[in-house]
């Protein structure tokens, strides 16, 4: 995996969670690799079953605020896995979150995903602009 | 890289955390790959210099309280890689807590860290006998 590919695939992780798209959700989240989650607050949820549960349920409330992306920094690691270190800015919250994909069948999809309040942020720059076509 | 080594390394890491041990603490770290540290309520640390900048100045404060590690689970991932999610009790507050692991020199040795509050934790068991000698 490159820093694009890492990149892009957190890209595409953000731009489901805006659009509220549970489909494209489910496609971003490994199936061979054993997967978990630790939303803000909560405990970890391990495996798709109790991740994806989760996340099909925060989408489909409609009073879910929006979140937006910034700084994405990728890590590279043995093992075609990457590490994109993010804020993410929700409503006035800001989240230091912590995204791990791995490449699986050519695709980078999601291991592990992490977001912490983060109490004293540095400054956001602008968000990315989206790179999803 | 097998769970025992992943479980191993997590229950060094408590342990330095606890007896305040920035040497070992520094030892636990790798040093090939770039490592990252989420504090709960922090920004993303990255890289060993602010990494262990970071554990020198928390190990350092007389006031700090003590850690227990409670319901280790390690997940095996490709690469030599392994995480370990666990709950922290500082006191009366339980975060969840992810490590990641790296084999490094047939080491386990820590890649990231990252705990955030939790809201809601489940019953919590006895924190597991220290198995270091």
């Amino acid at each position: 995996m490159n820093r694009e590919q890492a990149l892009f695939a957190n890209d595409a992780f953000y731009l489901a969670f805006s659009q509220r798209d549970a489909d494209a959700m489910a496609a971003l989240w490994a199936e061979q690799a054993t997967v978990s989650c630790v939303h803000p607050g909560w405990p970890a949820l391990v495996g798709r079953e109790e991740v994806l549960g989760s996340w099909q349920r925060i989408l489909a409330n409609p009073d879910a605020p929006t979140v937006e992306c910034h700084q994405p920094e990728a890590l590279l690691l043995p093992g075609q896995l990457a590490q994109v270190i993010c804020y993410e800015q929700i409503e006035q919250q800001v989240l230091t979150a912590s995204n791990w994909f791995l490449l699986e069948a050519g695709q980078a999809r999601l291991i592990h995903h992490q977001a912490s309040p983060c109490a004293h942020p540095p400054a956001l720059e602008p968000a990315r602009p989206r790179t999803i076509q």
